[in-house]
């Protein structure tokens, strides 16, 4: 018994660091885009090197734990929760590897000036990331509902962004293809941001066995 | 024992039912776009709602089973599989809602002949929605590696459609904001695909027992 805490501890331990790895990399890739310094994308490479291995690690220790322990009631929700929130980390791992390479693209080409704040989305998006782990680890249902509360202000930058993108390639058409590449990475950032909302979701169902999945169509 | 045969039959039968509802909603959000049809997206719609009720159906059904059966090898697999394909199938039919209101939005504008090829695209993630989970009912490595190989074709194809987009917003830049709506339509589709990817994956995991995720930085 003692051991399967120690074992549940270690999952838990294994998706935060696997967070902290997913912040770093949607930090370092978005900066690389605003301050043109390609090296600062070499973070998000071995990120994504240590992210795909800790997938397979907690896939495996749930597995283990699942047949081993034969867990119940809230042990058993919390494995399953894990074994999902594992691919959505890995994901979010993807979409910021996405990010750096579109960065990459951008900083070749000559600055586009666009007024458009990709910062502040992300900086959102990271914080985002942060909370929805946290709730899960603290098992606090209020910080979940914080994180499905950031989604709006996640859409309206990201409408924001697809406008001011669409409005400066129309006024510059020598700019469409970084106009393209800034909506795209608006897209990433908003993609990172539903897998911590669904993270927040499945927190919610853990703690509180509350289904908040699909509300607005009920 | 009988009665766990089953259930087991039944979570790959709701697993079957929601594959259906998604390869539908993507043929119809495609071709309301491309016959320039509104009506087309009703589909659309109403599979999206049986495709969130199933998904929590599923969700419920496999925990049962994980706290009832404690089931092992095989089987444990079978249902840990079946966890990770009902979280890809609905994020598959919410990216085929996500087409059909782009669809919506362009079917307003004027009609943009962008020499693009959104119809070859959308077939082949269709053909691949149904092969992966073909793969997966009928444990087929081979046609679960179909799916694997496919991905190279629609990488092939979002940068053709990619580069004939920009090339149209340039050609005539009153035609930016529907260019970028055929690329994001474009990268809906690439995800759908993404994710059939994933089920073939872990079909393979289920069937041989190996890992192919990462694969390319091993």
């Amino acid at each position: 018994m003692r051991h399967f805490i120690h074992e549940l501890d270690e999952l838990q331990n294994r998706l935060l660091e696997m967070g902290g790895l997913v912040e770093s990399s949607i930090h370092e890739s978005v900066l690389a885009l605003i301050e043109r310094r390609v090296r600062r994308t070499d973070t998000v490479w071995s990120n994504e090197i240590r992210i795909n291995r800790l997938e397979i690690e907690i896939d495996e220790l749930a597995t283990r734990l699942l047949a081993l322990q034969q867990p119940i009631a809230g042990d058993l929700r919390f494995i399953t929760a894990a074994i999902k929130i594992n691919t959505d980390l890995e994901r979010m791992g993807d979409l910021a590897v996405n990010i750096a390479q579109r960065a990459l693209t951008l900083i070749e080409e000559p600055a586009a000036n666009a007024p458009v704040d990709i910062h502040k989305m992300a900086v959102l998006a990271q914080q985002m990331v942060r909370k929805c782990l946290d709730a899960f680890v603290r098992r606090d249902p209020d910080l979940a509902r914080e994180v499905l509360l950031s989604d709006d202000e996640v859409d309206a930058l990201r409408t924001s962004i697809y406008r001011g993108s669409i409005e400066f390639m129309k006024q510059d058409p020598a700019m469409i293809a970084e106009g393209v590449d800034l909506i795209l990475i608006s897209r990433h950032l908003e993609r990172i941001a539903d897998h911590a909302t669904n993270i927040a979701e499945n927190t919610l169902f853990l703690v509180k066995g509350i289904d908040v999945r699909h509300q607005a169509e009920a």
